[in-house]
């Protein structure tokens, strides 16, 4: 079964947000067996959707389309997809309740174009969308669903988890479809290739392999399609051994996990606990980390130490060392990492201190200078990075490299 | 001008990465007045990249295309482009000394599949890639431009940045495209749209109104096309000051930018000092800052502070307030607050300490319970809230939930 997603709004196209729905919602729908052929994002302009679905309706079985769905003049979608399926409208008491409770639970008055947010095209049916005024349409036409969703992330991720995806797994008998991920680091794209050249040369059609570099980093990933999902897993497997067996050196963990988790995992086994001394990374590791549950076993905290004074007080850096070599320096950073053991009394430690840019640099040391230290109680490791002169791509860069440190660390200490 | 936006790789389609890079791009289109008529994810096949480029011909007259450019066999990029122009292979000699250099830098050897990044499609002229591997590719045919790129962003941000967008800027008269944002906050979209009714409806054609509602704040925004950049400006200008005049109360900053760096900006002015400490929302309101530049006048930095040992050793919160109250209370939100204005010396300071899920609920303080403190020198400002089950929700809304108050209590002080 394949699906398309449509994403309706200007603020895509102009780059004011990104579309993160997209990603999401094709994730849940590969688990459920269904492949998305292609993600459109168009314009709030009424040729420019009736023109996508007429596409979407060519290419995919379902369609699934976020945003437009607001109560203002500059959303549309919802006129849009009438004219598309020859509608006219009707007001839906089950949508009008949820707007009533709405207000009521936030004490706001409820005005008109509020209770339009009640009114369907009349031959679709409504799903109630329990987070949100906007109420989700399922429409069905030649043996095609069409679903309009919310493009707020928490409205659409509860329609579909709550509603789109269960109806839709249990009315089809879909296949299954198998992702395994291989993360691999301190080896290029190339010579991972060419390492694994006849494994990938051996794979049978319906097994196919993809390569993700990152930061330093590559994904290798295995996908399958099938009727079995337990035989594919199998076979998948067998496939991934032989991958796992020929560049084991370079593998850092075989499931699709961010190396943050992935170290977090490895550390949690070994009883290992973990802190941060951010300055010019500003919180981003620490965030990593925090972004996944259960973190807070291995992980307990740390400091975002950005002016001087902090790095003294949080960290015990000492005042002379910042005077005599600058914040960006060797001895700062490893001041920093030991500090962090020391005060916040945990295994490991990363420290952080760098020139993120675009302002700051010197002759010396140019924006994307960073040095980064990474300790545990018996050793301090230090090394300098030259990265660019783009602030969110240093801090980025900044954060992968302090985590690839840290894991080549613990392989060590292992 | 329309540009259409293409991006190659199963990796979208399957979820497993976000497609950050065409929100960039757009943006920068729009800058030198070209307008993103759509952006189209397609997979690593063949048959679907070239239908893709047949409707993106037919919609746009520059069509931008990233992914599929590694040296492995699942990228196709390259192959299918030499396909659709009916081109044979030629060895680019600059683009193979890219690649040497590159190699040599890193002190690699080069194998074959290295250097066939350097063999191109013979029709197309080569623009040296100086971050990676993949040269960049410009093919012109019947008046379309189609630019093919790495996916990796900063090799494509470079490329954009140095290469195509001043060609493109330099060889065709382009529009203005003027877009005007105003951050409003503690009013409700449709209420919004209420107030201003009557400007939106005096807006001339040209003139489009949007409304972007996210997490407690809306965005409207005012966007123009045309041919005097300085007579758009004006015209604009003339409606946001009627919009701002209207709904003054509402009115965060008249830019588009991020809450947090409206709030830096205005405590930049004044010479305030902020300073975070942060539990469960660990370290995401200090990322969230410190991603601007200059930042660092206002922040001075912060703790995250996920154990207990670390509320009490670096923000003095007291061992009995952690034991009567628990983490997550009103009475250790303050003390949070009130330690980081005592121990970091700032003006003012945030503090967050939630259960962020999906785990550690209890009956009294299920998944989502969230308290937020707010202090000044003078005072603190606690609030409890309840989101979602939802981990990276219950961040993202605790950190705006966060600055909104901050927001407020500096409005209140000024």
């Amino acid at each position: 079964m394949l699906a398309e997603i449509i994403t309706i709004g200007d603020e895509i196209l102009i780059g004011q947000i990104v579309d993160t729905n997209s990603a999401w919602m094709a994730k849940q729908l590969n688990s459920i067996g269904v492949s998305v052929k292609q993600i459109t994002s168009v314009s709030d302009d009424e040729n420019h959707i009736l023109e996508a679905l007429v596409d979407a309706e060519k290419r995919a079985d379902i369609i699934l389309i976020t945003g437009g769905l607001g109560p203002t003049k500059d959303d549309i979608t919802k006129k849009t997809l009438a004219k598309y399926f020859n509608m006219g409208f009707r007001r839906d008491e089950g949508a009008l309740e949820m707007v009533r409770q709405i207000f009521e639970k936030y004490k706001r008055p409820l005005i008109d174009i509020n209770m339009q947010q009640a009114d369907v095209p009349d031959g679709c049916e409504v799903i109630v969308n329990k987070n949100g005024t906007a109420p989700c349409m399922w429409f069905e036409r030649n043996e095609k669903i069409f679903v309009s969703m919310p493009g707020v992330p928490y409205e659409m991720m509860y329609l579909m988890d709550d509603e789109i995806l269960p109806r839709v797994a249990s009315r089809f008998k879909l296949p299954s479809i198998i992702h395994k991920t291989i993360l691999t680091a301190n080896i290029g794209e190339s010579f991972l290739a060419k390492e694994i050249e006849e494994i990938e040369d051996s794979l049978p059609k319906h097994i196919k392999l993809a390569y993700l570099p990152k930061l330093g980093q590559v994904r290798l990933r295995l996908s399958a399609t099938g009727d079995n999902e337990n035989i594919l897993k199998a076979e998948v497997e067998v496939f991934a051994q032989q991958i796992i067996e020929k560049v084991k050196k370079f593998v850092v963990i075989d499931e699709d996990i961010p190396l943050e988790q992935a170290i977090i995992n490895m550390m949690k086994k070994r009883s290992l606990t973990l802190s941060t001394a951010e300055s010019c990374t500003g919180g981003y590791i620490a965030h990593l980390i925090t972004q996944h549950p259960g973190c807070s076993s291995v992980y307990w905290g740390g400091a975002v130490a950005y002016a001087y004074e902090l790095k003294e007080s949080i960290l015990g850096v000492k005042e002379n060392t910042l005077a005599k070599f600058g914040a960006v320096s060797e001895e700062t950073v490893t001041e920093m990492a030991e500090g962090a053991i020391k005060h916040f009394k945990t295994d490991y430690a990363i420290a952080v201190s760098g020139i993120a840019g675009p302002d700051g640099g010197t002759e010396d040391k140019p924006v994307g200078t960073v040095w980064i230290a990474i300790s545990s109680k018996n050793k301090t490791i230090a090394k300098v990075f030259n990265f660019s002169n783009k602030r969110i791509q240093n801090i980025e860069r900044s954060a992968a490299s302090a985590l690839m440190m840290l894991l080549n660390l613990l392989r060590e200490d292992s």
